[in-house]
């Protein structure tokens, strides 16, 4: 049986996953193929792990599993076979947690601030105690309610904030719809967006939304560039009616050189590493290893998606 | 009744100090005062709200209270005086917590270096993910038991942190000697030191004890400078057999030009602002007025110090 490994584990992960792969699967790695070999070693494939082309995956008859090595498959939405395709859920919630909560405190706490200051070797100091602000106590709005969001809420408990969340059918959320987020938004200190990029989500945090919020909130995001109106966030930016924003995501990536992001006050941008980790890679291995043994024993790996349903 | 406010409060705070100060007491503050009369103002005060010059609180025979605008008292530790000293115990506790977790944070998602990269309008991106750590599950040691080590376990708590605390004579206190400390210390991912700056803590964190911690360690300093053996502190760095730093306090402050600190790896200087927040010199003085109010009710302010015993 044919593996397509498009996930690009390093020799350690690789060295790995060949000693724990059943003996009747022949793992190819796409890193050790020239370009021109991929699409017919996909097409050929009977499991794939990672992220091929959606339109490789639809000309591979024999294609029994697909273990998607990201959460979010924007890039498979109008993608449809038979066989059953996986994500990670879950599994990068921690770091992204991580980073939109270091995102907040950095710009709470100035730490980006004093990066800049330290290459400049220019001391501050006692002057910039004014502009720093709390997380204590801060009242949390939270769009999303999956495994990111629930991750965010629980180190915020270490903060004593007060938690919100939107989310269109979650029984927890005290929001459903635009309409009563847009009434209530204005009472929110942090808002963090943890919503995932689909059709329905283009544009949710909207001009309209983002002129509804208090001038001292900050916003981050972890969930998808493209659920942001980055123009009206800029502006926001810009004329101060919004404190600050920790953006992981952006509607463009990389963020092209002259883009207004690199210059907007109080902006933080992690560039799309907030589901970074030290092992993520072995991580990941391990996770797809782990889901193999559930296909191979069940049939049905775990968290299967709904390619249309976009989450 | 005189009270000389030496504490560096803005227009707001001092209005609101004087409506709310009692009618038989005269507020005279240094910010308006040519600096030649100011010693002679304390030295006829009868209460003090601030941190000037132990030499003129020795030679000022009606002080009957001074409440000190900060924790630290580390320049009167060789003033004697009959009248009680205060300090802001507690007040500054949440703030250098969420700086410390912030810098730490900060540390592990690379939060100052895309602040860097913003200036330099330059995308890294992808490469960087494998350069992070995550905070969640860390095996803490907090130097000091006070309110800050209790407000930074707090906050830990939210990352399921195991946390253990080194001080003299708390019951808390996993650690109690140097000893005991230094070989246990390589257990540790992140050391959080809160230590007061006295004789006996000086270079408490000492070349050896620095020497002891696990590479991947991460260093924060919210308590004093002094406390820390900084050139071994910057070899360390420099030799990567410690991970990372965020230093609030440093041994000189401001730090000079020049100084090695400035352009160390892995190092986020918060320049001493760790106690700051938007509303610190108007929260001092609601402080110093309830304080007030307790000296005056009974003779006995809240937070009183031994300025020998430096904590």
């Amino acid at each position: 049986m044919r593996l397509y490994v498009q996930a690009s584990l390093g020799e350690k992960e690789k060295a790995h996953l060949r000693q724990l792969l059943p003996a009747d699967i022949e793992p190819v790695f796409e890193s050790e193929l020239p370009a021109e070999e991929r699409e017919a070693q996909v097409t050929g494939a009977d499991l794939v792990f990672g992220n091929p082309p959606a339109e490789w995956l639809e000309k591979a008859p024999n294609l029994r599993w697909v273990q998607l090595h990201s959460v979010g498959f924007d890039k498979y939405q109008h993608l449809s076979i038979p066989a059953p395709i996986s994500n990670m859920k879950g599994f990068y919630a921690q770091p992204c947690a991580e980073t939109a909560i270091a995102g907040i405190l950095a710009l709470y706490r100035k730490m980006d601030w004093f990066g800049i200051l330290r290459t400049r070797q220019e001391w501050v100091g006692q002057p910039l105690r004014s502009e720093l602000g709390l997380l204590l106590g801060k009242n949390v709005l939270i769009l999303g309610t999956g495994s990111i969001a629930q991750a965010c809420r629980k180190i915020l408990t270490g903060f004593d904030c007060e938690i919100s969340f939107f989310g269109r059918t979650s029984p927890e959320a005290r929001f459903r719809s635009r309409e009563e987020l847009i009434a209530a938004v204005s009472e929110f200190d942090v808002i963090i967006n943890c919503l995932p990029g689909t059709d329905q989500t283009r544009h949710f945090v909207s001009r309209e939304l983002l002129a509804s919020l208090k001038p001292t909130a900050i916003f981050a995001n972890v969930g998808r560039g493209s659920t942001v109106d980055e123009a009206a966030l800029v502006e926001a930016l810009r004329n101060g009616t919004l404190a600050g924003a920790a953006l992981d995501v952006t509607e463009h990536e990389p963020i092209p050189a002259g883009h207004p992001l690199w210059d907007c006050p109080n902006v933080i941008l992690s560039q799309h590493t907030g589901g970074g980790f030290s092992d993520e890679f072995m991580g990941l291995t391990d996770a797809f290893l782990r889901n193999l043994k559930k296909f191979r024993a069940t049939g049905t790996p775990d968290h299967i998606i709904e390619p249309k349903k976009g989450y």
